[in-house]
């Protein structure tokens, strides 16, 4: 089973990378960007097991290793 | 409009990020990880135009900035 789990950045948490990649994209031309912010995608392959038991590890990897959920969200999509 | 773009990747290309990762996931003790592949994720704001105008710039960005074409992937979802 496949798994996709995305970390974001919480709303109000200064993102610089995101700011930085914003200065870039005008610096190449491009025009018109209110904004971007930078997560991280992690694709996960999981050995047999059903949706809701794989859902319930991948929270708990995502509140132990994969997010700091301090400043950061997490969703988790399996595909 | 708002714009995810999501940079993996390709297949066969290392990734020792993912693997850091998967090796730390089975020292926490999450067992039956079959891989973990890491990856960028872009949300961009964008001030109002079509969805077709939107699509072919954020290619564009992509191409030029976002991702690195010769070992990476990127997959550009309208929200």
């Amino acid at each position: 089973m496949k798994a996709r789990v995305t970390v974001t950045l919480k709303n109000g948490v200064l993102d610089p990378q995101g700011k930085a990649i914003e200065g870039a994209l005008g610096a190449l031309g491009f025009s018109g960007i209110g904004g971007v912010r930078q997560g991280k995608v992690f694709d996960i392959e999981l050995d047999g097991r059903d949706a809701a038991a794989a859902r319930t590890d991948l929270a708990a990897m995502c509140e132990k290793l994969l997010a700091n959920t301090v400043i950061e969200n997490y969703s988790i999509e399996i595909l």
